[in-house]
């Protein structure tokens, strides 16, 4: 069975070209105009469309145990999200308990995905350290197609990481050829935050984010950045929020390190004004962290992804319901904290980022998926259009419009941090390995239907790492 | 007549793949395993080796008539030159004597340049301004495939342009659909530091960088880049030498402007140590503008490089001998200015970058030819290995080794600036659009080969910048 | 005559403490407690005050000739009211027509301040360049008491300076020992801007502060900078209303240089919206150059002011009343430049600065007086509480308030650009060497008690200068 | 008994002028010219020297009780050689073993401090927390005269301070109108790397600046500075050696925050390379954290205090000599940690910042003794040459040079990290409360007649942080 995607223009994160892409056993076979199609190739044309790779979100936490219930949206509703809004594959995370092992932590998450309708791969946290740990990551490294592991500097007394764990996971990272990524915010600061305005009597949403400063996380970024300069190892900063830790980035990379920032299309489009809302389920709807940030904010991280500094843009889903966050009505310290956008993101930064001029649609393809790709070592067989890659695709009509709601998102959850919004630019098909699954807002995802991706170890950017350090090896003096 | 390149990892500015490239009618047409080849097809062997898309150096000034004399390399030997060192496109520049018609001096230089054995194209300085300068602007881009405008911000009472140029000359490329570049110095403080040194008996060598300090170009370049900014249109600095001009792009970048950023292999490599040197010959060889800066400046540099702060590599090949260098022995100000390079560019980057673990070999591909295609806007043509690109390809070998040296280079020139460098990585095979020009030291230029490349104007960055700008436009307030 | 000040806490730029101040003679002759005090001494009760250094205004333009009028406010009425407002001595700005000679210029307007009630200086513009000009600048250091000169780079066509003039004057500034300041805008930038707005139909002052982007002033502000560095001499920003110019002037001090900025109360206080009032008058009474911007600049600049990298606080009063204003009523760009402040900016900056923590009471005074007459070299004669200083001293009631109004303040001008706003922390009592000129809203100046101020050359920092010069004095090598 | 200081020239913080001092028990009670000296006053001919306030070092450790043994220079010793060098105030450090009582380690060290010639006050070290220590810091402040607590985050299973303590120390600190300071390394990450480079065989001196790179430094600096600005307390580094540690200091500070550092002589004028010395006893000598570090650094850190970024310089004075020292042959991890200088301090600054240009006279004096008597709040009693201040003065001859040499110099340690640096400018006389205890070479210090100095809280810059704070404390929505 094969595919002809006719008459538009495919994008990558190179180039734009007027293009026909031929897709065959879920592969891409042939891109070009006057292209040899076989009999029998259905036909979808893409004419005034952009074709382009399906979107990579390289966070999100489908059904995910945590502060004391499970995120609403599992890994078949999920995933089935994502493809309406064009994102065709997710990096989900399997988070350890402390003291859990980390194969048994993994084996459980690979079971909770088979159900995804798209392809998904994972994050593995490291949540705690002793020998098991770090054979663990061997074992996920070389025989699971893990490349890369979390790290949680916040959420102290559950699964934060202090600077020996960093310390530690960040080098056993560097000899596997795995990339560690971070949640940056200090977490002390956090918890004496939470206790100290919840002793002040400020114990609704508005206290979230007066207990997350962006401080606490630009903190946290350099701290980061810092240990894993001095390693010599690779870094990537999860949802990246705040001025400060996009400070922190731009510094790292101009001194020549090679650290990565994620940034989130919420904390791009919505500010801090949400938790002072009266409404308390409204304010708590937006309760994520790091919080939503004041307006300043917001420029910085567009300018950043506009610039390069930051390279991916992801989601973070992790839905809560309404009632599931009542259980913080008491102390939003207890709110579960979490926002969709899976569905969303896509559409969201075409309309704020490629029809403002910030972003060509080229520099749309690499944040959305390409260099996600790129950085966890999957690209081109995802985040590409061209020959030999998963076909994966997204049809893409740039005058397409529609206003985001929780009454007709595909998401599991009964919040839309984007309500109201009004976007232009839409995915009219969505493809995963060469099998429709969105078309002119059909859904047609199909439970189990994706594949679970092995990410390779040692991308290229470890053989650079490797030579640097062997230039800089510290020598004793002969005495 | 067709060829294929067998056996070696072929590497782009995205990935590195081992695979077999084809090569037919000066086209690539398969790049694959396994590929399907017609009889009689050439078969060059790369095992071991990188197969890589052949290196364009932005910036050359072939038989420039400069500063009383002519540079000794001509069209042919110069790009012949390039061939041997694996760059196979040129990008020189057309300069009009004030009061110059463009096109006039636009076609002596495509006359000049009828003889190249290479693939070239031309940035036209604009170095006054009236109406048929602004005129001809139009015609250079419309019909001539020029799509970059060159500005020297050095230079007084010759060629320099004051900031009324600069800012008719920008907003008339911004008009049209090209990219400004500039020579930033302030020539202003050029001529006095000049007058001041000689007056004070500085008249040697060691001149010429006190009379260019690092601020002089930091200076300019934030002044081209807020000229831009506040106009709307990219910029590209050429030959970024000082520490305090990477700053002002970084900062730029950063705030989200499309400003670009080319370094010269000689200031990643050379210290202005050489202009204190007891023999005034070789100190005087070193003599160009802006000059080689303390060593800090060359870190700087290498990391800017590294965190694509700065986008190109080239060489401003522009070779004076010794004899013509003489011109200036009673003072430095009149020693012609340029430095020879275009054969060694891609060997040194090798070594120092790619060997060092600063760059990956994709990386060293984006810097030596794709990000300069991408925003000359002649990619994917030149600067990729892709079907359909031209077959600008060169086979690297990572293990060959050599002393660079005047004694042995192609330049026609009778000092090397890298003389007495042992470099590793060096190119095998250099083929232009599919003819062998280079091969195990054999050099098969043949003069009148090399095409001129139109440059098509409106590279999608402009897409963008224009949307940015409807969004901008400022409005009158009703009264 | 002596005056005994009681009671109070006096505030130097380094400390607070409980004294009374004692004034004989127009000198203060004790400060402490339990002071023998002769007979007949007059007191002053200072209970709940602070007594401080009187402030000095180091940029007005009393009766300037601009735009085709003249300044409302005089040198007699504009003195008074600074006194009104706890300012004791200004420094104004002798500002010859191109080709007019700098004595004559110097002599016009030490005519014109005559009749002023306070003490006064003048910093003397150079507006062009000849050996006259470089003569006249020596006779003005040695003979009358100048030390320090300005430079315009803005208002192409009239007195602005290029390249040329400003490396002159900065290093003729040098030889004599005196400080350059400048105004920092491009002034072609501005000029090309103001042609392209009224073309486009944008006539209205709403033009004034886009013609006059912060970009234009951080261009300037850096180029100055640059020039001052590598010719070896401090500078002297004056109205530093951009970020971008502030971050010239961080960047360059963090480097080690010896680089001042000035900030304008209204820079710190109001914003760009006020050009959008639908009322021409309203916004025209706003336009001065640089214009108020957009407020995150505020914020940068009261950071700037607090971290010490901006130490001077000043006006540019340089009033013109509505129907001058008028004389722009086709064209923003004719509408003369400037608006009053003088006798408002020490209880503004208390209000805003003091009271909110900003800057604690030394600061104040600080950025009120003792900087301003450390760089100009005229401390601790001003700027100081202490023995032997002239007794130019304010009585502060910091919980005295008013409402700001044009109605009801002693400047010469139909407008405030403060109007409404309330203020806390007043002069109550003004003293200028030793006589009582303003006393719980009695304004008892007198025209022509005021004395020209002498400001010495050298000021220590050029001994400084002077020993770094010598260790980077260039050299010649020996062939 | 009354001593006349004649004929020199008075150097504040502020001015420099030609004043003779009168000195009468103990305090500065008249500065000027003609002025009436009692019959019987002792003069001393001050013609053709500076007089300036004696030296504050607000960072020694006398008798330091560490790793393993006894620092050799005790409280007598110490500050007489103190004098020696012109330095007559110094502030020491009470630190407590983890879990001993504040109040028992602060009146051993003042048992201790009873020998001193020179006046000496106490930073007390907070190394872990419970309510008691809560409690003793209200005691200490209230009733002791402490105004600063210090916290180590180096140190890892020894004093280190984690961020806990780091938060409850500091708020506490705050409530109290104390400085929190600190000595900022990644303790974490030191003792990893420590691990790593004996495991790897590094185990001589040179291990020791591998262990603790400028990123561990540049990583606790920030950390301590954003926890200090969400809690609203202002902050002073101690030793700050790394460029990094100075751009946190530069950019939290150019953001409004009172942040403080102080720099060491010894960092400013030695490098790295001394560890690298082929005699381990030379290296071994030089071991103190922060190590010395790569030259770079030293001229960041001169810019840093030429830019008022740093505004105190120290010593860390804490010696020991070669035998003691080598406790740690088998590895740099054991050589007590320590190097010497309060002797010198104040000729290396004159000889490399005074006399390079780097430091006017008066800058010299900020940095030396007027920054610390005001950031510790003992200015103007120290800190000044004012009627109403101490007479801790000293005579100071900017022509007379020395070579610095353990043979010769006053310090109890058997090397000197100087050794063989010509200085130029050395104190004739040194004056404490009015007593000459160094008259040309003449050593006349005598044990037991230095006082403690109580230091006040609440430094006005508190009453400016506390107005902040009401404007920006956190408010509940009302739900
Ligand atoms: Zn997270
Ligand atoms: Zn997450
Ligand atoms: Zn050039
Ligand atoms: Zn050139
Ligand atoms: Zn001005
Ligand atoms: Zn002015
Ligand atoms: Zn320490
Ligand atoms: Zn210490």
């Amino acid at each position: 069975m094969s595919i002809l995607i006719k008459g538009g223009t495919v994008v990558t994160a190179e180039t734009e070209t007027r293009a026909d892409v031929l897709i065959q056993s879920g592969l891409i076979t042939a891109v070009g105009t006057g292209l040899d199609v076989p009999a029998g190739t259905e036909v979808i044309e893409a004419g005034g469309c952009y074709v382009m790779p399906g979107g990579i979100d390289p966070h999100t936490h489908m059904q995910l145990p945590f502060m004391g219930t499970v995120a609403s949206e599992d890994f078949y509703t999920g995933t089935a999200a994502a493809m309406a809004g064009g994102t065709t594959t997710i990096i989900d995370f399997v988070i350890p308990s402390p003291k859990q092992s980390l194969m048994e932590a993994y084996h459980t998450w690979r079971g909770w995905a088979e159900k995804s309708a798209s392809d998904y791969s994972f994050h593995v946290a490291v949540t705690w350290w002793d020998q098991t740990v770090h054979d663990d990551m061997g074992t996920l490294v070389r025989d699971h197609g893990v490349n890369s592991f979390k790290h949680f500097m916040a959420y102290k007394n559950a699964i934060m990481a202090d600077d020996e764990i960093l310390y530690n996971s960040f080098s056993r990272a560097l000899e596997l050829g795995a990339i560690p990524t971070v949640h940056a915010e200090n977490g002390e600061l956090v918890f004496q935050l939470q206790k100290k305005l919840v002793a002040e009597g400020i114990t609704g949403p508005e206290g979230h984010p007066l207990s997350r400063p962006p401080e606490a996380e630009g903190e946290a970024a350099n701290r980061a950045i810092r240990l894993a300069e001095v390693i010599g190892v690779p870094v990537y900063l999860v949802h990246v929020s705040a001025e400060q830790a996009l400070q922190e980035i731009i510094r790292a990379r101009s001194e020549g390190h090679r650290v990565f920032g994620e940034v989130l299309a919420g904390h791009l489009l919505i500010d801090d004004s949400v938790y002072r809302h009266p409404d308390w389920d409204y304010a708590a709807a937006h309760v994520m962290s790091p919080p939503f940030r004041a307006p300043h904010h917001q420029a910085a991280l567009w300018k950043g992804l506009q610039a390069g500094h930051l390279q991916t843009t992801a989601t973070d889903h992790c839905c809560f319901c309404t009632e599931q966050k009542r259980m913080g009505l008491d102390s939003f310290a207890k709110i579960p904290n979490g926002t969709g956008g899976v569905e969303d993101r896509m559409t969201v930064l075409w309309t704020h980022g490629v029809r403002t001029g910030r972003l060509t649609p080229s520099e749309f393809v690499a944040v959305t998926s390409a260099n996600a790709a790129r950085i966890f070592n999957i690209y081109p067989r995802k985040g590409a259009v061209q020959v030999g890659a998963d076909a994966d695709v997204v049809v893409w009509d740039p005058a397409a419009s529609k206003t985001i709601s929780a009454k007709t998102h595909h998401q599991k959850v009964d919040t839309n941090i984007f309500e109201g919004m009004t976007v232009t630019g839409l995915p009219v098909v969505t493809l995963s390995r060469g099998v429709v699954t969105w078309k002119d807002g059909d859904l047609r995802a199909v439970a189990g239907a994706g594949r679970y991706i092995d990410r390779p170890a040692f991308a290229p950017m470890f053989g650079a790492v490797q030579k640097a350090a062997e230039l800089r090896r510290p020598t004793a003096v002969p005495r």
